[in-house]
């Protein structure tokens, strides 16, 4: 082992230096105090879960992404967090046990064991909300608006937002009888967005030709507002879970524009990266990005599995990605004092502080000097007084 | 499995619940705060690393304690973070390359694979700040000046404090040229602080009297102030180490006793629980918590692994524990808003946030009220202006 390799750090699992670890840290506060003053109470999920609860009605996808621990205190298969809405999912319906809408914020570092396209590094910090015990559409739009003033808070301009709705494809599906490999051939074929393919795979396996029509029809439906009115067309014989979906978009897409300049984008057969989701989808984009920096959805099932079935709706951000978006507001200087165990020195350094000032206390020896530091100011005996000076030039202690 | 088998934690994993998770983010920031002024740059290590480079030079105490993961991208064996120190010391090493004094500090959710009686569960939150580039006394008196003053900021009022120094047993165990089996059995019957045991450890491997009598002594040199004092008539002859260490812890406790009403305690034999350390050691204690709140010392040696010894001294603590020092100060309350579309009302709401009030807008349909969510106001239409009105009673939204 060269001392070259101990340095290397796994791909995908970064540390943060500052001073991008103090924008992080203050964008996470921004954020905190965002969704508190929206009513969202913070919670902390453990670090790691027993797996059956952990990937409890989630799919395959969260637990190729989990890493797999041995309990050693019980012998039994833990995970540790790589998504926190399915612990929070958990916490709403078995800790905390309240009635009506709750709502719930987190900020918390998780762990994925292979870097995902669409959610970047292995180490991101997750930060975003829940809303459970509400089924209605204002709570999924508060949940929308809340994840683009999250983005506005992070330094965002230009946004770009994504819709679409899982209920559509689910109840297509459904009314074509479709078992469960030819749904997830069609799945695959609607997510390669390849017109020959999901074609194919519906000729195979649809035999009701209105139904098939509408699959087809299915995978082209994205592009701007004009894909709601061309759905209305397509899915004119459609059950009526697709037009109560295609009449929930039509309203959240409106709350949008009434309230951010935003463009709007639908995709109505955009199925990958949703892990749990029963209803609308949407992803948050910014110019320079190649991924969605806000993410989520309605995931009504989850609750089930531990007992009290809540509707749920929220969103969730890597803190990491988002940091990113603006830099850093430099904090205002600091000032060096001098290494000297003066009892009245030392008065005048707690009170700086004391006043929200950063002293760095020089140590003996120290060839360091201001600069090094980020010091723009030093303290200086002037008068039988400790005062702080302006400084330019480096200064050795 | 059952759904109460789901609903299971694994011990020691816990989750924190409202109202404890935001007297931690509270008092998270109150502590980063205050390292900042005192020049402590943030860092953010990440969740796991290589094992390699977690656990060089920290001894088997950390691997014990770590959970071993595969990185399935390189077949490695990784670790998950079970202490943020020697990550910190890598950044300080590999990353950083400052010369002179780096200052640094952290808070950041960690694993541990057993529970450790010196450091509570399994999934604390490590927050600490650790000092390299100077090996002065200088440098350590500011990390237990640091230690006190954040137990402090929690909410301590009457404070232990612990303080002991490696380099006494090591230098009297190489002086006694003591091999890896003897040195082990030795320090097994310090740390179980058993007279009987101690003198027939040593009188199995120590053939210089004067050094025998010494390590035996050091079993019993834990008490108040005058065990510095015993420890100089105990270990006249000793090598000049110990002497610098008894000088070290002397000026040490001169210096906190200067600034802090702090009740000190030595146990030059306690060795416990460090992993790392070459110098001083301490320990602060809280009445009513049975274990260490901070925890700390010099470390020279951590950094060698990585091509670049630095003098390094540091502490670390749980804000877990740290949080139940002092009971969460309530935020004041919240106003609800009724669940309408009213322009003028959203209106109402969004200034009322930006004000920094909480205002929680009531869903369709909800039939939990004021009570249910901490609200003590609401927003009612008077003479055509909505206007926050204070309501004591349950009033249904």
């Amino acid at each position: 082992m060269t001392i070259a390799d101990r340095w290397l750090l796994p791909d995908g699992m970064d540390e943060v230096l500052p001073p991008q670890a103090s924008r992080m840290e203050e964008l996470r506060r921004a954020l905190l105090d965002l969704y508190h003053c929206w009513g969202y109470d913070q919670v902390m999920p453990p670090p790691a879960e027993f797996l059956d609860s952990l990937l409890t009605g989630t799919g395959t996808d969260l637990d190729l992404q989990t890493f797999k621990l041995t309990d050693q205190l019980t012998g039994r298969m833990m995970g540790a967090t790589a998504d926190v809405t399915p612990q929070v999912a958990r916490m709403d319906a078995h800790s905390l046990r309240r009635e009506g809408p709750v709502r719930l914020c987190y900020c918390t570092s998780v762990m994925r064991a292979s870097a995902d396209q669409y959610q970047g590094g292995r180490s991101p910090v997750q930060v975003g909300v829940e809303l459970f015990g509400h089924a209605g559409l204002e709570a999924d739009g508060e949940i929308i608006h809340l994840a683009l003033e999250s983005l506005i808070a992070a330094g965002a301009g230009e946004m770009h937002l994504a819709l679409g709705h899982i209920g559509i494809y689910r109840s297509l599906v459904e009314a074509a009888a479709l078992d469960g490999d030819q749904e997830r051939a069609l799945f695959a074929a609607l997510a390669l967005k390849s017109p020959t393919q999901i074609a194919r795979e519906v000729e195979r396996s649809v035999t009701d030709p209105a139904l098939a029509d509408m699959l087809i029809a299915l995978g082209e439906l994205h592009g701007d507002a004009d894909v709601l009115g061309r759905a209305r067309a397509a899915f004119a014989g459609a059950p009526a879970t697709v037009t109560a979906a295609l009449d929930d978009l039509d309203a959240l897409q409106r709350g949008v524009r009434a309230r951010f300049d935003v463009s709007l984008y639908f995709d109505l057969a955009e199925l990958r990266g949703y892990q749990y989701h029963t209803g609308m989808m949407f992803a948050a984009y910014v110019p320079g990005f190649g991924y969605a920096l806000a993410k989520g959805g309605r995931y009504d099932d989850t609750g089930r599995a531990f007992g009290r079935a809540r509707p749920a709706t929220g969103f969730s951000m890597d803190l990491k990605q988002l940091a990113t978006l603006a830099s850093a507001t430099p904090r205002s200087g600091a000032i060096l004092a001098p290494a000297d165990a003066d009892d009245t020195l030392r008065d005048v350094v707690t009170a700086l502080r004391r006043q929200g000032e950063r002293v760095i206390q020089a140590l003996p020896g120290q060839r360091t000097g201001l600069v090094d530091h980020g010091c723009d100011r030093q303290l200086e005996l002037i008068d039988g007084r400790w005062q702080p000076t302006t400084l330019t030039q480096e200064t050795s202690a």
